[in-house]
Formats: structure tokens, sequence, C-alpha cells
């Protein structure tokens, strides 16, 4: 059993290879039969659920899993439409890979293409939520990667039956290669995903805090995502009463629990409306509380910690040293110190007058989401497909040496086509 | 003195914070006064060079530095003047901050900007060379990135001058933050630096394969770079016997210890001039070996692995699973057979008919080389300056909120401008 993973981790590597080369037509056709797939065999997952439901039933008893846990592991017919539509969705975007993203003529003959390609095998970690798995297999099969998911074992049976419908309509499509969705169960799978670097290109974490810091701590693999999200709300001296109200509240109330909710107000000494926001916020049964016991906490609920600064180098300072580098806004009158904030607070969401739950591929228009990213590199922000491509280089030649260009024969002329 | 190398990373993120909104002009008038520094006190240098190369000359004759070492470490007048050149060059590169690469209006007075930063603090390690100094710090600058260096100790003397020199020309511009490049010496602080991903982003090795191998495998911070660079030619059946020749003796001995360099000639089994090849590689000082112990050896001089496949899918297969990545070439008439290959090939570089060779940042074009990359996120291939950099999401609104949205108040149009 040991050399399981490195297997399955071996075959899904052999699949992203054959994948690269997959059509448009290929993959959206393989979208729409698995759309269909599901939705004829609704029954048969529904029942796979209510397996996982009856035992989650009685870890929810012994408080073994939450409520929340709970909720998300269940299925209904509501989701089940959603997950279906995702698919279709997905089936619908620009196709990510094959893009020419740079085409140049290095000399006579000698052409150079950057062109869009899949990052190869994705390793998924996420938590007891079944439609995790008819999202992200889309949006890797759409952008021609293999997958190698790891489920809650809350969610086994369900997350068993769906796979088996998905490869079910794949095994139907000829030319289509096997084990490109693949899905593991065991704890110590995890731990085998997080050093296989050798075949593994990129982690997707799909959870809480917890989750996604040991993973980050744990692999050399690059990871996709963002730990937490502790955004800010800074009210400038000049920002007008009614929109740093609104804004402040539709931040922290409209979805409490989401990473893109504001966490900390900032508010300038001199902001002369400062008792009217507050008093605002409480009428909105936020509880706010002055003295945190610290300033990196992501409280996911109806609670905000404010405090008073000098001005706005004060704010930024605070943002680059408690934030997460998630999302933090602006709410200002004035126009440079706007520019000022949103230059140099280093996160992946600067915004100005406007709520940071706007933080969101969807609402960025990509279409579809992978995640949220913190990271520095590769992707940052909300991420769409593009976010599972890299780039390779093809350059075609007609005998081309680099002999005659060092020694001056030939010269490069680099002419952008 | 624990805790000095904390405290230099500190410094150097608030050195990045405030380098993200330096404008263009006081970026290329810090090169320029680089530059003329540098060319006004080069016998400064040459004397710390002298220091240096004194007690090198001890190393060398005990063996513990090689000759290469040696003379990578011995500056001249040839280097100074390629340095300053090098500086110059990157001044007159386009910028890579601040561009636009995408503005959407996601509702009226609602419009989001998606616009390229600087990544914030690199991390470089190198070897005994102090002209990396120089051309690390220029690209830094470019970029806006702040910078760490860790050099070898063997050049220890030239280095502290030439950042001596460098810092006293970024002293006299008004504005110009502190501590945008600074110097570490000490062998602990290679530790603390991969240790330290609070406030270093990305960390760029410049040496051999044991260095790159070493930082890849003990860090959690991103790694640029490549470790090793075994690349393959494929000589297909249809292969012209005079191209094929011409461009494996190209890459195998125009400069053997370039990472670019082939490593492994793979033969079709029924190319029909395959004595031909090999007596022309034998011709040009190749060694060539049919039997090597493994084949993901770099050789870095005229030795050739070299082994008949059956096809074009053995050949792709026996690349994936011993090369490194890099740079690999089909030699080939058959458009089929070379499409296949560069579909399939998950390297960098994948060449039709060309030498491997030309895997090269002033080769493509970009101007100035940070290293070449095998990774398969963020940047792969040879990097330019583009590869200092990621982008961050600027929002601006006039009171926007979430909850307009999601109750059907408003509705996103998404129109890019």
């Amino acid at each position: 059993m040991e050399g399981n993973f490195i297997k399955i981790a071996q075959n899904a590597k052999i699949a992203s290879q054959k994948a690269a080369s997959l059509s448009t037509d290929i993959k959206n056709s393989a979208l729409e039969k698995i759309a269909n797939a599901l939705e004829e065999n609704k029954t048969q997952i529904f029942e796979a659920n209510k397996k996982d439901i009856e035992s989650a039933e009685n870890l929810l008893q012994t408080g073994e899993i939450t409520q929340s846990t709970f909720n998300r592991l269940k299925l209904d017919d509501n989701k089940m439409r959603d997950m279906v539509l995702g698919i279709r969705d997905i089936a619908k975007l620009q196709d990510p890979i094959g893009k020419k993203l740079l085409v140049r003529e290095l000399d006579e003959g000698l052409t150079l293409y950057k062109i869009s390609c899949p990052i190869g095998v994705l390793g998924i970690i996420f938590e007891a939520r079944p439609d995790v798995i008819s999202q992200i297999s889309s949006l890797a099969i759409k952008s021609s990667n293999a997958v190698i998911l790891k489920g809650g074992k809350e969610s086994k049976n369900t997350n068993e039956k769906i796979l088996e419908i998905i490869n079910g309509a794949l095994d139907t499509i000829s030319g289509f290669p096997k084990n490109m969705i693949q899905q593991v169960f065991r704890r110590d799978d995890v731990a085998q995903m997080l050093k296989c670097d050798k075949y593994i290109d990129l982690i997707i974490p799909r959870g809480g805090n917890k989750l996604v810091e040991y993973i980050k701590e744990n692999t050399n693999i690059a990871v996709l995502g963002h730990a937490s999200g502790i955004c800010h709300i800074y009210v400038d001296k000049s920002a007008d009463i009614n929109m740093a109200s609104k804004i402040v509240i539709d931040a922290k109330t409209q979805y409490p629990s989401a990473c893109n909710s504001v966490e900390t107000l900032l508010i300038h000494k001199d902001f002369p409306k400062s008792d009217d926001l507050l008093a605002s916020l409480q009428l909105s049964e936020v509880e706010i509380i002055q003295k945190p016991k610290s300033w990196d906490v992501e409280y996911g609920e109806k609670t905000l910690a404010y405090k008073f600064v000098e001005s706005v180098d004060e704010a930024i300072e605070h943002i680059n040293t408690y934030g997460s580098g998630h999302t933090d806004s602006i709410i200002t009158n004035d126009i440079n110190n706007a520019e000022k904030f949103m230059n140099e607070v280093d996160s992946a969401g600067v915004y100005f007058n406007a709520s940071t739950r706007f933080a969101d591929g969807f609402r960025y228009g990509f279409g579809a989401e992978v995640g949220i990213s913190t990271n520095k590199t590769h992707a940052r922000g909300p991420v769409g497909l593009e976010g599972l491509t890299i780039y390779k280089y093809k350059l075609i030649g007609s005998g081309h040496i680099v002999d005659d260009y060092v020694k001056g024969l030939k010269q490069f002329h680099h002419k952008d086509l």
C-alpha cells in the first residue's frame, strides 16, 4: 500500500502530458457529458450522500464536526443544480490553453512562440464539501491539467460516487487520457502529496486557516491560496460619513464569514464624524472592540476591531504589519492619500471608496474562481482559469545554430509579429 | 548578532514598500549614477579585488577553490566595462512596473485596474562572481524590488567595495528609499534567509547545481532558477543529416558548460544516417557514450550520451523522465512529429530544427536576463525583468457596496476599457 500514492501521482503526470494536446472541443464535450451524467444519476448521488449524512449526524452529536461542516456536507436539489450549472459555465469560458502570448521573429526563419500551457498535475486538498469535486475537476479539464483530489473523510461516499460518475463520462470519450481525475482518501495521502514535488506541480488547499497554514509549512511545492483574510478599511480625515458608514457595514455584515470581510477599522484621529461612524456600526449589531488582544485576528463574525491613527502613513504601516495581504480599502476624498494608500499597501486588492467584499473572481468578471491567492508570485488576488496555466517557448527554425550569431555571421533582428 | 539578519530583512521589506511608488525617471537616474560611480571609482574596486585575488591564490594552491572559480573572481577592465554597460542597458529597458494589464468597468463608477507591481524583497544567493552584484542591483532597482545579496566569501572585499559605491550613489538621490540594496556575508545568513518567509518573497540562486538544489530543498520561499540543464536533441527518422549534424555539434560544442548545451542525443532507430551523424560528432572531438551510468547527467563538457529509440513517443517519454524541463529539440522533416514533440515534451523550451543553445534571455530579445527557470509556476524559461514583477488589483468606486448586487438592485456589466 505504501507505494500507492506514488503510482497515482505518476499516472497523473502521464495523463497531464497527454492532456496538453487536448482540443477545446473535446474538453468542452467532456464537460457537457459530465454535467449530463451528474444530472441523470443524481438519485445515486443523493443515496451516497445520505450515508455520509447519517454518519455525520453522530459526529455532530459527539461534537467531532461542527454544524457548518455538517451543512456543507449535505447535498440537495439546489446544490446539485448549482454544481451542474457551474460545469456548463466553465464549458462556456475561453480556452486558457494554446494562447499565443508572444510571437517574435528572432531572425529570418527563426520564430519564437510563447504559448500558454497547463501547469501539469494539481493536488487539491479540501474539507467536507462534495461540490468542490465537480468544480475543480471541471477547471482542471478546461485548463488541461491532471488533478489528484483529497477530500474530507466525512464525505467519502458522496465523493466516490461523484467521481465514479465523472470518470464514467470521461471513459466514453475516445482519446481522453486516463487518470486525469483521481481521488485519494487516507490521511497519510496528504503527507505523501506534500512530499511529491517530483510529480505534483501545484497544491490548492480549499479550507480553513489551519489547513492552509499546515500545507504551506510542510511542502516545497507551490501552493495557491490564502491562509487568512485580515482585511482593513481606513477612514481618512476627509471621508464622507455616509459613504464610510455604508461601506464598513457592508464589508462587515454582508457575509461576515467570508475571507474578504473587514476585520479592522482604522480611523484618522481628526475624522470629525468618528462617533457617528461607530454608532452606525453598533446600530447594525456590530460588536466593536477598541483594544483587541491582537491585531491579526480573523473574527469571521460581526465583530470589528478599531483604532485611531495619526496619518495615512500609520494606517499603511499598520496594514502592512498586521494584514494578510488580501484586500484593504481607503475611504477618502483626498486623491493623493488614496494613491499613496493604493501604491504602498502591499495587498492583492487595494480599494478606494469601495467595500472589500468585491474581492471575488465572479465579481471581477473571471467567470470561474480557482480561489483567492495572497501569494507574491504566479497569481495574486482572485484567480481565474489563467492561474492554472503557465507557458512554454516553442522555437521553430530551419537548422539555425548559435555559433553563427556568436561569430557575427548572422544577427538577431527581434521582430514582433 | 543573532537578530541581525531579521533586522536586515525587516529593513528590506520597509524599503520595498516605499520603492513601489518610485517613478521611472528616478530609477533610471539612479542607474546612471551607479554606472558613473563605478566608472569613476574603478581603481578602488581593482584594489579591493586584488586583496581577494591574493587570498584566492592560496585557496587555489590548496585546492579549496577551482581554477574556474578563481577566474570568475578576477575583475579586469573588460569585465568592468561590461558591468557598466549592463547597467546602462537596463536603464534603457521599459519600466516593468505600473503597466495596466487589465482595465475593466465592473459597473458604472466602479473600475478595476490590474497593475503590474514589484514582488517585494528578493534574496540573491550567488558564488564568487562580483559582477552579479551590479547586475542584480540594477534589475532590482528597475523593477522596484529591494534585494538582499549573499555572495561568496572569496569575493568579500570586492563585493563590499562595489556595494559601498552603489549605495554611495543612491544616497545622493533625494527620496530614494534606504536599504534597497543590502549585503550579508556570514554562512549562517543563508540558513536565516531561507527561513525568512515573512519578509523575503523570492529567492534567486545564481550558481551550480548543488547550491540550487540545497536551496530548493530548504526553503518555503518561492525559488526562481534551475538546478540542472539536461537538454536533449531527438533526431527523427526523416531528419536531414546535414542539419542534424550541424545542430547537435553546435548544441554540444559551442559552449559545453552552458546549461542549455545538449547532454543526450536520441536517434530514431530507422534514421538512415546515424553512422554519419555519430562520425561527425567524433570529428568535432565529442566523446560519445552509448551506455551511460545514468541518463540524467549534466556533463558540462564535450561528452554526449546517445540512445536509439523506437519512435517519437519513446523520445518524448525519455525526455519527460530524465530531462530537467529546460530545453529540448527535435530535428525532423515530419511536421506532425514536430508538433507532437513540442506539445508533449514538458519543458520550458521545445524546439524544432534549432539548437538548444538559443535558450537565453538576450537571444529571445528580453534585453536583460534574471536567469533561466525550470519552474512550472510564475516564470518559466529565460526570465527577463517581467519575472521580477507581480500585480495587484486596484478597485476605484464611489461608495459601492456588495449588498446592492446581492439584492439585485444593481448589476455588474464587466466592460473592458
